[in-house]
Parts: C-alpha cells; structure tokens; sequence
C-alpha cells in the first residue's frame, strides 16, 4: 500500500520521499529514497505513515518525535478508532498536527477516484492536505474525533464480512446437496445485491427507535431451521447461530412481535440503548 | 401467504377451492369455500398446502391420505430440506405426486413475476403445474430431491440474513459514535451492494478447491481489530467472532497464507470436505 500511495504522488509531480524498514522494496519508485527515518520525516511538510499496526508506528515514529514538531502526520496503517484516539494524542501532546486515515481501496484502486479515504482527526491538517488526498482517492472528512476514520471504515468492514460470511454459508449448504458454487453465486448475488437496498428502511427504523412498525418480526424471523438445515446438510451453523443469538435475546426481553431490526438493540450494550 | 396464492389464482380464472382451520379468513376471496379438509382436496387435481409447518402438514392431510391418491400435492409450506424429503417419501408412498416449493416473496409479490419459487420433487408434476405456477412467480425446477427447493431457499436466505446482521452490526458500530443509522446507510449500502459482486470470482474459488491463489489472504482478514474495536465501542461482537472462527479454524491447519474464501473448508464438515 505503502508503494502505491508513493508511486501515485509521483505521477501527479508532488516531491516525494521514501523510507522503509528493509531497503530496496518497490525498486521501480520514482521517488527520493531517505536512509533513515529522520531524513524521511524532516524532508517534507507532509509526514504519511502507512505501515502494519499501531506498534509499528510508535516504533518507527517515536525516535524522531522532535523532528516531527511542526508537521503534520497523516496515519494510514489500520489501527482501532481507540488506537488512533490515542496516538493522536501523543502526536497533538508533542506539537504535531494529526490526522487518521482509513483506506477503503486496495493497492491498484490508489491514483483513481474508485477508492476512498476517510479521514478524522485535524480540520485544518485535512484541508492543508486536500490536494495530496485527491491524488489517491475519494477522500471524506469524518470530524475532530481522530478515531471516527477508523470506526466507520471496520463498520463498513463488519457489514461486508457478515456478507460474505453470509454467501459462503449459503455456498456451502447448495454445495452440501452437490450443487456448485459458481451455480449458487448466480442467484445469490443479485438477490443479496439487491436485498442491500433494504437496509435504508431498516435504519430509519433504528433511528426512530420504535420496533413495533409493520414488517418482518423477530417471531418470523426465527432461523431454527436454518440452523438445523446446515447441521442437517453437514454445514457448521456458527455464523446463523450468531445471528439467532441476537434474536433469542430481543425474544426473551418480550420483543417477538417487533421487526427484525431490533436486533439492533441486543449489538448495543444495554446501558448505551438505553441512554440513547 | 395462502390467501395471496388463492387471490392470484382466482384473478387468473384458475377453478379454486379453498380451506383454512380457522373458518372466515380472507373473507374477500372469489373462491369457493369447502367445509373440510377432505372436500378441499377433493375438488380437483391439484392441491397447494400452504400451513405453517412441517407438522401442521402432517396434522391437517394425514387424515385424507386416501383422498390425496392419484393427485399431486404440491406443499409450499417452508420445511428443511429433510422434512421435505419426509413429507416427499410419505406422500409417494401413498400414490400421491409430491411436488416442494420454497417460496421468495412476500405475499404482496404473489401474482407478478417479481417473486421467484423455487420447486423439487416430481419433474412430471412441475410439468403438469407449471400453468398454474406462472400466476404466482417466477417459478424455477430443481431436480427429483424434493429438499433442494428448500435447500436453496435456505441457503439463500443465510448469505441474506448474514448481510443484514453486518449492516447492522455496523450500525450499531458507527451509532456508538453518534453517527445515524441512516447516515451510515447511505454509504454503507452501495458499499456492501457493490461487493457482492466480488462473490463471483469467491464462487470460481471455491468450485476450484485451490485456496493458494493470489488474493487477500486469511492472515490479513484477521478480525481481531473489528472485535476489539466492537467491544470498546459497546457493540456486542458475537456475528464478527463467528467470522473469526471461521477463520482461526483455518489459520490452525495452517492456511493462513491462502485467501479468504478457505473459510468455506471451516463451514463444511471435515469428512464431506475431504470426500469432495
Ligand atoms: N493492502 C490493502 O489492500 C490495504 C487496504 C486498506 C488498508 N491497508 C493498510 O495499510 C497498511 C499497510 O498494508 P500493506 O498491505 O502495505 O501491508 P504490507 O505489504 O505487509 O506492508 C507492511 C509495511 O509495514 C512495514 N512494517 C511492519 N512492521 C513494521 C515495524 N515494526 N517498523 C517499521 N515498519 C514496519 C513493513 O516493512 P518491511 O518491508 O520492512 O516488512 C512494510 O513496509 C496496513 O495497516 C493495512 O491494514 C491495506
Ligand atoms: N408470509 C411470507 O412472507 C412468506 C414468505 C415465504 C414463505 N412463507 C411460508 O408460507 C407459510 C404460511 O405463512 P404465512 O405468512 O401465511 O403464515 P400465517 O399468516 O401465520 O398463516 C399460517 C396458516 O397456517 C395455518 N395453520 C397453522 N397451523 C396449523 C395446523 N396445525 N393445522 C392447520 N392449519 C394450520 C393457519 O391457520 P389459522 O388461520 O387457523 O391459524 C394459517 O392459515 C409458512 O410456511 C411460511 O414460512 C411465507
């Protein structure tokens, strides 16, 4: 990713300057190359960080915390929303201006707009950096809370996840009666496609906070059978299981009657929902 | 659901009978009303069950088995694929055409080509329904396993019902934030929309049973951050961690290098996997 994010600064003619741990990756670059992290940091107004956890970037960047006075950071290595809070107070505490990014893109998606980024942390830092940003991608600013970039990237993630988590389950009970994959994914991917639509509905109810509308409910909704159809077929259920535990917990409060989407309210924790 | 298939056959000027336990349901429906049971399924050749469950088909039709021979049931009652079989083995054995069928709609859907149904059992009975399915759905055949309609049904209601607990798992992630559901939707849906297309090139994967492919690999799907993340935010992770496990299953056996669609050898049993 690192590569990437240089290469396309390069094409769009921003002077650029590299470090990495082991020298010689990515020997194409057209980019100045730093032998030491504190040549990388003091070369540029910019410093962008995008390397593999949130240890790595105390690591690298915590020797030359007094070159970085001035500077802003961009961070761009994935890290928890609490994680990015965190260094964003150590970055502000030492006279650094910070700013988090989550990269919703993969490699070859940088240098188009196809790709986001969303950022949060420094409005000031974020519109310093605009026309670096757009070089990469679509970028978007998510507000102060220098962990908001992150949240919202994993929810994203989440969502995508419980998908294919989803279409793989259902891949394997098809594929538990010899029926192919590729056979299932065809009427599977649009029907999952465009049941995604949905979801509008499903979050104005959330927001209105009131379960009892018309709609599927949680009594209907129950997916014993499904549950029972995978061990059945020889599928492990775990995913399914998951999701019934969030039904079982909104039927037992006394809420069988309401819509699916409170299950909304067993994800949140009970003394969130209830201060909402 | 079995007013909506009686209205639509009705509206199409197919003869049509009608019984429900409870007398005086649906009371604005152009049909003729039998007594019983047995009067029902004596009027004509073909009978549509449309109860509650596997039990209630039993419950309600056991009583005119021998009315039932030399005319096709056709049961659009939801069941698991093995209670279909039961119901399939039952019914054969009493001379009568047993025909399954899973239906994917709602009863609004019914009597437009929007809904799709799904059919498994007899291939001659299908033939010989086909007119009358056509009023009601898109109908499409599965083969001689009377399961598979339902198999399918289910299968595709997992990969469903796996999106809609991500959606709103990330939901609940971006409200612990104060971001609403309905804000997080609007970038949220196009998002996971649009992924789903990606299922297609998973499926070729999986059909090929060659995990070594280039991709993102298991080690980099880790959801160890999502779940952190979730429960610092108050968000139960329980629907991330049935993911995760999936995962951990592989990265165990040592597949962590291989792409994330492995996670299908997790959800099929060992000895069906190894016997594929
Ligand atoms: N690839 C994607 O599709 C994608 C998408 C969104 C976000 N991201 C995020 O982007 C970041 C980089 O991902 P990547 O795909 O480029 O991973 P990668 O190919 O594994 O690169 C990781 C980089 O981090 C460096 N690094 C790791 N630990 C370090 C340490 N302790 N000190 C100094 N440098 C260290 C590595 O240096 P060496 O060369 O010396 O090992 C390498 O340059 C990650 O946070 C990832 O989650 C990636
Ligand atoms: N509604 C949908 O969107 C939908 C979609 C796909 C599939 N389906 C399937 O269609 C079937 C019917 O669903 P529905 O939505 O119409 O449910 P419903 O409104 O609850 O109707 C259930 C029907 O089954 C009858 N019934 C229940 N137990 C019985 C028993 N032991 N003996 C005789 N009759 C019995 C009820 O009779 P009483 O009137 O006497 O209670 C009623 O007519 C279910 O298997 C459902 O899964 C429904």
């Amino acid at each position: 990713m690192g590569s990437a994010l240089a290469a396309a600064l390069a094409d769009a003619g921003h002077p650029t300057t590299v470090w990495n741990r082991t020298p010689g990756r990515a020997p194409g670059l057209a980019v100045t190359r730093a032998a030491t992290v504190r040549d990388a940091v003091t070369a540029h107004p910019i410093v962008v960080a995008c390397l593999l956890r949130h240890d790595s970037v105390h690591e690298t960047l915590a020797p030359v915390v007094d070159d970085l006075r001035g500077r802003t950071l961009v961070n761009l290595t994935t890290t928890t929303p609490n994680e990015a809070r965190e260094l964003a107070t150590w970055a502000t505490g030492h006279g650094i201006r910070y700013l988090d990014g989550a990269i919703m893109a993969t490699p070859p998606m940088i240098g188009s707009r196809e790709g986001q980024v969303f950022y949060s942390g420094s409005a000031a830092a974020f519109d310093a950096c605009r026309p670096v940003f757009d070089v990469w991608a679509t970028s978007e600013f998510h507000g102060e809370d220098a962990g908001m970039a992150s949240l919202l990237d994993l929810a994203m993630l989440s969502a995508m996840y419980g998908m294919f988590a989803g279409l793989t389950h259902g891949a394997a009970m098809a594929g538990s009666a010899g029926v192919r994959a590729t056979d299932f994914a065809v009427r599977a991917i649009p029907f999952v496609g465009a049941m995604t639509a949905h979801f509008a509905r499903s979050a104005e109810i959330i927001d209105g906070g009131d379960y009892t509308v018309p709609g599927q409910s949680l009594d209907f909704s129950d997916l014993g059978h499904i549950v029972q159809a995978s061990e059945e077929q020889g599928v492990d259920p775990a995913t399914i299981v998951a999701v019934q535990g969030l039904i079982d917990q909104q039927v037992a409060a006394g809420h069988g009657a309401e819509v699916f989407e409170r299950i909304y309210e067993s994800l949140r924790a009970p003394d969130r929902a209830v201060a909402r």
